[in-house]
């Protein structure tokens, strides 16, 4: 197993994303190819001692996408950036996976160019984990493609359902279309097509339309949506979570002797809470439908973030998702993303 | 002042609808039409001895409109159903305003068809206030209308302005578009398109793109989108503060004599905490562009909630929500529904 880590991406680059695989060497002992600035990568790495014993290499790279710039043009024209060459390490088989907290666009078209699309894939799909109290819901698409049709939309549903059950070892995954209400005929053009071409499908256990209260709620598996749709409500979560912890730390504050003893014995308590629902935990996002393992990491990406995103790297690899992918696309008689049966 | 409320839509009514109108009656001295089933609904009066000398009076309608039933068929069909009568009583200038709890959908229908759509509105819109730590922020459209169009976003844009302006006295809300990156290039063929027109805007305070997480961060005044976003939004914002709430209790419950010693001593911090997030402290939210104040309610309303959304109908009406709205779109020119200059 070895992983490409895009060492140059994110707002902590490369420091936090450095200390990250260091501390991902350790857990998973799994390989690790940082790829980026020489120099910069290996002045990190010099506060960490030992790490030449570890299974951690560098590939330098002379270039960085930055999170302005447009990812195709970049992509295209930056053929040293770091996400580029990790890339390209995947598609020449001597990585195993690719992972960037950088810009997202750029690691979406660096995959698509590079790795090339599944055949039966009309458009890749990030798939983000969300945790619930009944364990996890993959949220899919959660901001790779907009104006996604229908088809594109059960090709996630799909992908999502496989990494379900070989990722997450859920027989039988409950797969959900995100939807303004239970009924067939609810919701958009988009919404009530996927509805109707999901409803005949036998590979998946489509169980009908999630409302928006049924993801934190755990009511499925495996949620499909559009890009556009999946990547507000994934921010809006974050942003929720943030504000609220950020009103009750300010409640506490001002709220006399008795709140402050009170928060400080529910303490333990609360942050045990925390870590089951602390998002940090998957650290990363597959993105299914090309030929490789590519995982999307959240730009503020902690060490931390990054070590439990190698995890789901490894867990892909180990899991043979993209084998179990292509197979069952060859098999199914499933529209391609021409809206053509294969 | 005198309010028409649905006393039969909602899950549970009549009962805490009625008591919901007794209590807006005390509160906001207000006169209440109650509409629907009479002898049901002097039933649950009966309860509330005095109830005759606060100003509220009953006026029957026979029929009922079910929450699975096709809005506009049942509109049509059930000329007695209780949210029928209680909007003709707006249109015949009867009752300053209408409430429901019942389905949105009828609401919405019986709005659009009783009392028209104001002269430049392409769709009617819900306006949903969300509490944030700035104060309030207003979602719209938050699920009357999906697969809108770019006109009808930026109709709703200048219409939240004015409610923002008029109802929670706002000096030129900062308007902004739900989309997916503050970039103008960014989001999906609507999003875009509706920026274009945005961004040329004088009568509102456009400020760009809002993200997922700039909503409960309270970073705008006002914020547009497409009813279907809206509407998965508000559900997932519902189901995620119950799903914390319900895992705090839980753990709380499991934690030891410390840990429940803490939560006591600070349940008077987060009681207070929690009334200032709590949605029910606005119980309703406006249909803006019909020519009238109709309140939409939550299926789960209780007395509480009703009290609030009859203190929303009295803002509105009181803030010249409507007039300033008519007064707005002929003055301005924009784009109508048909997507032509006026």
């Amino acid at each position: 197993m070895k992983i490409a880590v895009d060492a140059m991406g994110g707002d902590y680059a490369p420091l936090e994303i450095v200390f990250g695989a260091v501390r991902a060497a350790k857990k998973y002992h799994c390989e690790i190819v940082l790829v980026g600035d020489e120099a910069k990568i290996r002045e990190v790495l010099s506060k960490e001692p030992g790490w030449e014993k570890l299974g951690i290499s560098i590939h330098h790279a002379s270039q960085v996408i930055e999170m302005g710039e447009h990812p195709a043009d970049a992509v295209r024209t930056k053929k040293d950036a770091s996400i580029v060459v990790a890339t390209r390490l995947v598609k020449d088989g001597v990585c195993d996976a690719v992972l960037s907290a950088g810009s997202t666009g750029a690691a979406v078209t660096a995959a698509q160019l590079i790795l090339r699309r599944i055949k039966g894939i009309g458009r890749p799909t990030i798939a983000t984990p969300m945790p619930t109290p009944k364990g996890v819901t993959l949220l899919l698409d959660s901001g790779a493609n907009v104006d996604s049709k229908p088809e594109h939309l059960v090709q996630s549903g799909i992908m999502g359902s496989i990494y379900a059950e070989y990722v997450f070892k859920i027989k039988n995954p409950r797969v959900g279309l995100l939807n303004i209400g239970e009924e067939e005929t609810k919701g958009n053009e988009q919404a009530k097509a996927t509805y109707a071409l999901l409803k005949n499908m036998h590979t998946i256990n489509f169980c009908g339309n999630a409302e928006g209260r049924d993801v934190p709620k755990g009511n499925f598996d495996v949620v499909i949506c559009d890009g556009f749709v999946g990547n507000v409500v994934l921010k809006f979560a974050e942003g929720l979570a943030k504000t609220i912890l950020k009103l009750i730390k300010e409640a506490i504050k001002g709220g006399g002797i008795l709140a402050k003893l009170g928060a400080f014995l529910l303490m333990p308590t609360l942050k045990k809470l925390g870590k089951r629902l602390d998002v940090t935990e998957y650290g990363g996002a597959p993105l299914l439908g090309v030929n490789g393992c590519c995982i999307i990491s959240h730009g503020s990406s902690n060490a931390k973030s990054i070590c439990s995103a190698i995890g789901v790297a490894n867990d892909y690899v180990r899991g043979d998702v993209l084998a179990h992918i292509q197979d069952t696309l060859a098999k199914e008689d499933i529209l391609t993303h021409d809206g053509e049966k294969k």
